[in-house]
């Protein structure tokens, strides 16, 4: 077999067979393909596309291209959920903690992140003393004690991913859909779960700008996970503006905090009931209602605050933290945005207040930043929202004054004549 | 301006503008732009195409990558040929002596021949003493002395398309006509010719496989000679047969100088006066049928075979050879290849013949390779021709018995019920 053989077949509109996946990603991974020929069929494949026998065959080979986390010695029904990308998205830190305490396991191993913001462990970081170094025994022995783990992700996990995903970063392969979904399948199905629920945002900040291209991504990724032998699930939601009021390490944590104390904002806490609620419905094989009524009862009896209060302390954070957020540092300036004319809110440009904040050190431009845990942005304002002029819109949160991310912020918020109405959770697909 | 930019702006099929295509072969050349940005570039010119600005625009920015060779000290009309690749394809060694005869100069650099059989250069080399090396002042003092010289090409001209044809040969994306079209339209602009003519090969062993696609391919190049200040013809030859009957370095040397003393093959003295006439007729601006007249004199009164001589002496050769053929080493078998059936031959697929060649030495596999000037395929019969069972259809000239070279070169032949009428010269094409 040879990798030209594969490129030409794929250029002329052909079907590649599952050896010729698995040739050219073990060939890739041992270094025996090069970049350039790998770039070639990426952007033959962007155009001609994969059907779904090649996507699921393109995600089994990069499945086993490295370890796959062995959660046999786990008890119990574990579940995982993934974002496609959403700023101020602080989920995670809010599910994990309602679905221990309900039960179910999660054993999270997560990535940074790079880009706008921070990612989970970054977010987790900003709790002073919280590790995120436990060894594989560690973190079977947190996970069957307390339920709960989120950990960093091994070195050797999908490194086909790895490898494909910086390539495509910088040859313009990156928003296919078959290729984000075997990058993201792959993943998942190498942490181990049971339960995968995935959270595929829409909108002009996101991967997928309509909702048709993802209901398809959705479908290409619950067919794969299914096919596979998982429990798979996938909500689509709007990301025509951040997700709660937080965008920043600690901020988040605070807010996540704060939800899970009953005061969280409304779309946060729905999105996290919409999805506690559904993975508890496959987990435990019961009906949705009876499903959200319980997850209602952790947040309202604070059972689910404490989970979060127990992974804390068993990853040597300091859990006085989460009993008084006033405790975590603040930025040096908090710098009110104010609206420029009145009217309604019609878009908060994720992206923007992504770059934003990134902008004042909450994120990574590159790869070797560190990230300042205390800066980022919190909005007093959501889309349909009514502004006068001047009123306040968001405000900043920076150890250093810079005009450039004020701009970026104030440009974030659209305000027109009519209220919008906008609908978070737009669809849910769920396995055939 | 950023490469990422470029290759999403063809991606999504978009036009590429003369900056955006500069920008990447000025980067690729200084190697600030690394393979697999150009590779998924060129997969996406493949898929979604160049328009003709675009590809007169690569084709420019090609040409000015490197040197352009300066032929202003050549007094006179300076003309050059180029064929898409052929088996057997000695034209130049038959019209270039033609040319100089009329007073139209040839300086033309050449390349090796890579794939199955040796180039030009390969071929002149099997001439005893003959030297391919001349400075600039030794080729263009020969040139205006007596019209013609055939040197090797200066390493520095055109480094982008060695770069290009490199990549693309590796990622499939040869076949693409704006590609094919630049690639060799900027090697011959940036060779000086006043007037190009162009031998577009179609058949089945050629890179173009069906007429329409070869008028495309010649139409483009025609204009962008035009365009960029040349004379340019392009004619379209069949290709379901060899050029000739000899196909190796110094057999096909000896049927060239076979041609220029009127006994040459059918075919190739067809083309051979053709092509000729055509320049003719532009350098002269006479018409076809006054220039047809002139090349036909100069065969029949030997002053074409006098240019050769001429050429010969003053490359170092001997020109003993080229005044009594047999003088040239043999090859220590020639083996009879004959008919499995009687039939009228349809076919003699060039591509197959070609390789028989190489097998036995008289093409490189790999750039390293050496030749053997001796060896070859010499056919006795030719597409319409009729064979009865066991008649001799083609001598393998060969240094070492080789079956894989026999069944390959015995295979070539398709053997028929009924006569096919093969025409040679398809098509010509002129600027408008």
């Amino acid at each position: 077999m040879r990798m030209i053989d594969i490129i030409e077949h794929k250029r002329d509109k052909g079907v590649l067979t599952k050896e010729e996946i698995d040739f050219f990603i073990k060939g890739y991974v041992n270094k025996e393909i090069p970049d350039y020929q790998v770039s070639s069929l990426l952007m033959a494949i962007y155009l001609n596309g994969f059907n779904i026998d090649e996507t699921i065959n393109l995600t089994f080979s990069m499945l086993n291209s490295g370890d796959v986390v062995d959660l046999k010695d786990v008890k119990g029904i574990k579940a995982d959920k993934h974002s496609t990308g959403g700023v101020g998205d602080k989920t995670t830190l809010v599910l994990a903690p309602i679905l221990a305490a309900l039960n179910v396991k999660l054993a999270k191993m997560s990535g940074r992140g790079l880009g706008h913001t921070g990612g989970t462990l970054d977010k987790l970081e900003s709790i002073p003393g919280f590790n995120i170094y436990l060894n594989s025994e560690e973190f079977i022995k947190q996970v069957n004690e307390i339920n709960l783990a989120v950990v960093g992700q091994t070195s050797n996990l999908v490194p086909a991913d790895k490898l494909l995903y910086a390539l495509r970063d910088v040859t313009g392969t990156v928003s296919s859909i078959p290729l984000i979904a075997s990058s993201i399948m792959s993943k998942k199905l190498a942490s181990g779960a049971d339960i995968i629920c995935l959270d595929v945002k829409v909108g002009s900040g996101a991967f997928m700008k309509n909702i048709d291209d993802a209901k398809v991504l959705a479908k290409t990724m619950v067919k794969i996970g299914n096919m596979l032998g998982r429990k798979t699930i996938a909500v689509l939601t709007n990301m025509d503006e951040p997700l709660g009021l937080a965008v920043g390490n600690n901020l988040e944590v605070i807010e996540a905090i704060n939800t899970l104390n009953g005061n969280g904002p409304k779309d946060l806490l729905d999105l996290c009931i919409e999805i506690s609620s559904l993975i508890l419905e496959q987990a435990q094989n019961i009906n949705y209602d009876e499903a959200k009524a319980m997850v209602l009862e952790v947040i309202d009896n604070k059972k689910a605050l404490n989970k979060l209060v127990d992974m804390v302390r068993y990853q040597g954070g300091d859990t006085s933290y989460i009993l008084d957020t006033n405790k975590f540092d603040k930025a040096k300036h908090v710098i009110s945005i104010k609206a420029n004319k009145k009217g309604y809110i019609s878009e908060i440009t994720a992206i923007k207040i992504g770059v934003a904040s990134m902008l004042v050190g909450a994120g990574r431009s590159k790869k070797e930043d560190s990230i300042n845990p205390n800066v980022g942005i919190v909005l007093n304002k959501k889309v349909g929202d009514y502004v006068t002029n001047d009123e306040i819109l968001a405000y900043l949160y920076t150890d250093e004054l810079n005009d450039e991310a004020l701009k970026m912020a104030s440009e974030a918020f659209v305000i027109g004549d009519n209220k919008k109405e906008s609908k978070l959770i737009l669809d849910v697909i769920k396995g055939e």
